[in-house]
């Protein structure tokens, strides 16, 4: 994994992948899937919506620290799989054999696997929302990975796979952030 | 345009495409393109990162209503020109040749040529990061129409297209909300 500039980071988020999320309760690691993301600022502050319904929010609340990594299409059933079952009673990294590595600034694991890791820490948490709001860290991508593409949720049990690039950058160029 | 069951809404925003948001300030109606969106509940709620920098948002202060609406691929270069002007000096759905339609609960009109429209009321607005919450009021889809891949902003000026579809309904019984 390459370190990415903190400015480029949104982008691993703008389009609106489902992702995974780590957090340490001060015992254990966990993940989440979470896809009740959203990009509120490009230095970058990122909300996520999440409450006492989801095991991790404890640890969040806690440690305040959490890691947004996000997966590719290949790693769909491992998503799914993390998605369906919960840290009360499994120990997720083992289970869908993934590979913790530990971060710099926070203390949840980065994932490994995942095509970028996002870490984080919790500069708010909107209680009467279930918004929680993070600011980004550090970040890292790996460059070489061949599967690229990342997978979004419709909410109903499908996902839509990446397709073609479009690029629009010259209609923009008005409109994109300094170190983009 | 059909009518949508709202309990369905939230899957046209939570694959978190580009989408148009009309407001109306009493006077005009006005268009915003916007990636920063969220989903927050399936009731539908939604969350949109906006603030005193978009000329929309002093009309969503004044008349806490709008309108979502989600184009597909062929409307890119409207979605990137209504992005890149301001509704302060420009009237947007004549110079985007958009056909505005008269929504049945809120002021804000429908966008004809999307594929589906969300007709929201503001229920909160958290000024402190600048986060607008949206209720889902009633919801359209374009059943008739040909081309349905929505597209997703990367940030940079480049944009990702809808690609395949995979289905994991089965696996994720567990965890899909009634009505789905």
């Amino acid at each position: 994994m390459h370190e990415l500039e903190l400015s480029k980071a949104f982008t691993l988020m703008e389009p609106g992948p489902v992702v995974l999320v780590t957090t340490h309760d001060g015992k254990h690691d966990n993940i989440m899937t979470i896809s009740w993301t959203m990009v509120m600022d490009f230095t970058p502050v990122f909300a996520i919506t999440t409450g006492e319904w989801n095991h991790s929010f404890a640890a969040l609340q806690k440690n305040r620290e959490c890691v947004i990594a996000i997966p590719t299409v290949d790693l769909l059933d491992k998503v799914v799989g993390i998605g369906t079952c919960s840290g009360a009673d499994t120990d997720k990294f083992p289970r869908f054999a993934l590979t913790p590595v530990q971060a710099r600034l926070v203390r949840p694991p980065l994932i490994k696997e995942c095509l970028a890791n996002i870490e984080c820490k919790v500069i708010d948490i909107v209680e009467k929302h279930n918004i929680v709001v993070l600011e980004g860290l550090a970040a890292y991508i790996d460059t070489a990975r061949q599967e690229t593409r990342t997978v979004h949720a419709v909410g109903d049990g499908t996902f839509i796979v990446d397709g073609r690039k479009i690029d629009r950058k010259k209609m923009m160029a008005s409109k994109l952030p300094p170190g983009i």
